[in-house]
C-alpha cells in the first residue's frame, strides 16, 4: 500500500468502532466483540482483505436477512472429542470462535479436539482460530470453504472456493508457526489490485473463459463478475504441468471436511441465489482442531526443536539474489508487532467507507 | 511406461515374491506380508515409484543395518486419542500399518484418533494409510517427512522433503476421494524420467546450483545427488509469483507433525551420514489420523453428498480441448481395477531387478 493510500489507526478504537457498529445491527454485544476482533486482528496482521474492510459486507448482509444478528445456534451432535454445531445463518466469527474453544477444551481433555460449524458465514482469517490454540499448547487447525471462485483442473468455470487452510503450532523462541493459505494461487483482490495497477496477470493464476490461463485482467475479473466462464487458478497453476490439480485436490479436501461432514452447502452449492437473483444465506461450514502437544511429547522439547527446525531453514545458503528465507506467519508476526508500535494501516478508502458506516448507523467514527 | 519396457505381473505372486525376500532378511511373517502388500499396492495404483521397485533399497537398508529387521518398538505415549509410537529403526510399513489400525480404533471409540511415529523409514505410499480408515467408515490422514531433495523459498539448497500429504474420505456410488500428494511440484523420479527421454525441464519443477529454476535435467540432477545446491521446488514454484512458499509452508507443516511432534529427525537431519559417509539410520517420523464420520453425520448422508460433490464438479463445462475432470484418486482407482483385470505393470527393468534378488537371496521369481 503506498503511504498515500493508508491511514495509521489504533487497534482498540478500531476494534471498538466495529463492535458498536455491529451492535446497531442487532448484534449481541460478545458476539459484535468477537467479529470486530477477529476483522482486526487481519488488518493488524497485515491481511487487509480479510480486515475491517469486509465490515460493509456484514452491515450488508445483517439488513438483508441474509445474515442473523442473533442467530439459533444449535449443537447437532456431540462426542467427547468431536462437535457438530448448526450456526444458524449468523455472523461466522462468534460461532466460529465459540466452536474453537470447544475444540480446544476437548484436546485439553482428552489429547484431540474437532467440530466442524454448518449454516455460517464469512468467518475471517482462517489464521485466527487456528492461533487460538497456541496459548493452550496445543497445535490448532482451521478451514472454510467459500464463494465459488476457482476451476478445478481441465474445467472451465468456477466451482470451488479458495478454501483456506490454516495450522498453527506454538515455538520457543522463535514466533510460532502460522500457516495460513488459501488453496488457490491468489485471491480475487489480488486480481483486483492489478485491475488497479493496469498490470496484466502473470500466467498460472486464472482462467478466461474458454478455460486457458490468462494475462488479460479486466476480461477475467469481467467474466467472473458475471458468471460468464473462467475463474481462479488452484496452486499450481493451469493443467497438470506444474502440477495444479494438487491445489484442486486440497481445495475439495476442504470442502469435504467443511461442508461435507457437516452437511453445510458445497462447490456451487454456496452463497446461493434466489430466482430473481437475490443473495440466500450462504450455508458455507468450517472444520476446527486442535491437538495436545504434550499427548505427544513434552511441550518443551517439542517447541525447543520447533525453534532448532525454524533456524535450520532460516540459516540455510540463500538463493542469488534472495537474502532472507521466511517461517510460514512470520511476514505477518512481524506486521502484527509493528501495528502495536505505529498503528494499523487501513486503505483510505476503507477509512472512508467506515466513516460512512458510521454515519449511516450513528457510531462516532473518531478513529 | 512404453509397452516394450513394461511387463505384467499378477498380484498375489508379486506380493508373496516380495514377502519372502524380506523373509530371507529376517523380517519376520506378518512384517513381510504387510511391506510387501503397501509396495505391491503402489504398483497396482500406478504409483511405481514407490512399489516393488524399492524392494532393492530395503534389502539394501537390512543388509547394512541402516534398517533392522526386528525392531524393538515401543510406545513412547499413549491417551484415549492419541499414541506417539518409536520404531526403532524398522521398515516403515509394518509400523505404520498398525499404527493405523491403532489410530482408527480409536476414532472408532471415541471419535477421532491420532497417532505419530518416530525412528522410522520409507513407509511406501502415502494413501495406502489413509486410505485404511474407508472400510470402517472414517476418514483417514496420513503424512510422512522424508530425504531432503526440496528447496524452501528463497533457498538455494534442498533441506526440506517431498513430504507427502494423503486425505481418504470415504463415497456411496463413486469411488472414495483420495488425495496423496507430494507437497514438492514434482519428485526427484520424474526428473530422471525426463533425464531418460533427454527432455529440459519445465520452469516450475527444480533449481540449479544458485537457486534459479532451471531447465537442465542433467545439470539439476547431478547437483542433486552430489549435493552441490539446487533441488526440487515446493509447489507453486520458485519464488513467490505463483505463491511457491504455500508448497513449503505445506511441506514444512509435514516435518512439523511428522518429525517435531513424535521427535523424529526432520529437515536436513533426515537421512543422516557418519563420518565416512556411510548412511545412519534415517530416523524419519510418520503421522496418521482417523475422524469417525458418524462422530459428526450420519454416514449414509455423508456418502450421498460426497457422490453428488463429486458428480458435481465431473459434469461441470470443460475447458477448451479437455473432456474430463477428474476427482482425487479417480486415475490411480482406475488403474487399480485394470491391474486386477489385466495385471499390475512394473518396470521390466524393476522385473530383472527382482530376478536378481531372487536369486541372490535364493527366492524362486515366477511371476
Amino acid at each position: 500500500m503506498s503511504k498515500k493510500n493508508k491511514v495509521s489507526v489504533w487497534e482498540e478504537p478500531l476494534e471498538d468502532f466495529c463492535t458498536q457498529a455491529l451492535r446497531k445491527m442487532d448484534v449481541p454485544e460478545e458476539d459484535a466483540c468477537i467479529t470486530a476482533k477477529v476483522l482486526v486482528a487481519a488488518d493488524k496482521r497485515g491481511i487487509n482483505s480479510h480486515g475491517v474492510a469486509r465490515l460493509r459486507r456484514y452491515i450488508n448482509g445483517l439488513r438483508s436477512g441474509m445474515m442473523i444478528p442473533q442467530p439459533d445456534v444449535q449443537t447437532v451432535t456431540e462426542t467427547p472429542t468431536t462437535a457438530l454445531i448448526d450456526a444458524g445463518g449468523g455472523l461466522g466469527q462468534p460461532t466460529s470462535h465459540r466452536v474453537m474453544e470447544q475444540a480446544i477444551r476437548k484436546a485439553k481433555e482428552l489429547g484431540v479436539g474437532f467440530a466442524t460449524v454448518r449454516n455460517s458465514n464469512h468467518y475471517g482469517i482462517a489464521g485466527y482460530y487456528a492461533m487460538m490454540a497456541l496459548e493452550h499448547d496445543c497445535i490448532g487447525i482451521s478451514m472454510t470453504n467459500a464463494s465459488p471462485l476457482v476451476t478445478p483442473t481441465f474445467g472451465r468455470d468456477a466451482i470451488l472456493g479458495t478454501n483456506p487452510i490454516a495450522v498453527a503450532a506454538p515455538a520457543g523462541e522463535e514466533p510460532a508457526f502460522v500457516l495460513d493459505m488459501a488453496t488457490s494461487t491468489v485471491p480475487r483482490g489480488k486480481l483486483e489490485v492489478y485491475k488497479r495497477l493496469e498490470k496484466e496477470l502473470p500466467l498460472g493464476w486464472a482462467t478466461d473463459e474458454t478455460g486457458a490461463s490468462s494475462t488479460d485482467t479486466e476480461r477475467v475479473l469481467k467474466n467472473l463478475n458475471q458468471h460468464l466462464g473462467g475463474g481462479l487458478l488452484p496452486l499450481g497453476g493451469a493443467g497438470e504441468l506444474l502440477r495444479g490439480y494438487k491445489g484442486y485436490g486440497l481445495s475439495m479436501l476442504v470442502d469435504v471436511l467443511c461442508a461435507v461432514l457437516p452437511g453445510a452447502a458445497y462447490a456451487d452449492l454456496v452463497y446461493p441465489k434466489d430466482e430473481e437473483g437475490n443473495p440466500l444465506p450462504s450455508a458455507i461450514g468450517h472444520f476446527f482442531g486442535a491437538w495436545r502437544v504434550d499427548a505427544f511429547r513434552p511441550v518443551d522439547e517439542f517447541e525447543a526443536a520447533m525453534d532448532d527446525l525454524q533456524q535450520r531453514l532460516k540459516n540455510t545458503p540463500k538463493a542469488e539474489g534472495q537474502n532472507r528465507i521466511y517461517i510460514p506467519g512470520e511476514k505477518e508476526h512481524e506486521e502484527s508487532l509493528r501495528s502495536e508500535r505505529e498503528g494499523i494501516h487501513i486503505n483510505a478508502k476503507v477509512a472512508a467507507d467506515l466513516g460512512a458506516i458510521g454515519e449511516e448507523l450513528g457510531v462516532e467514527y473518531t478513529l
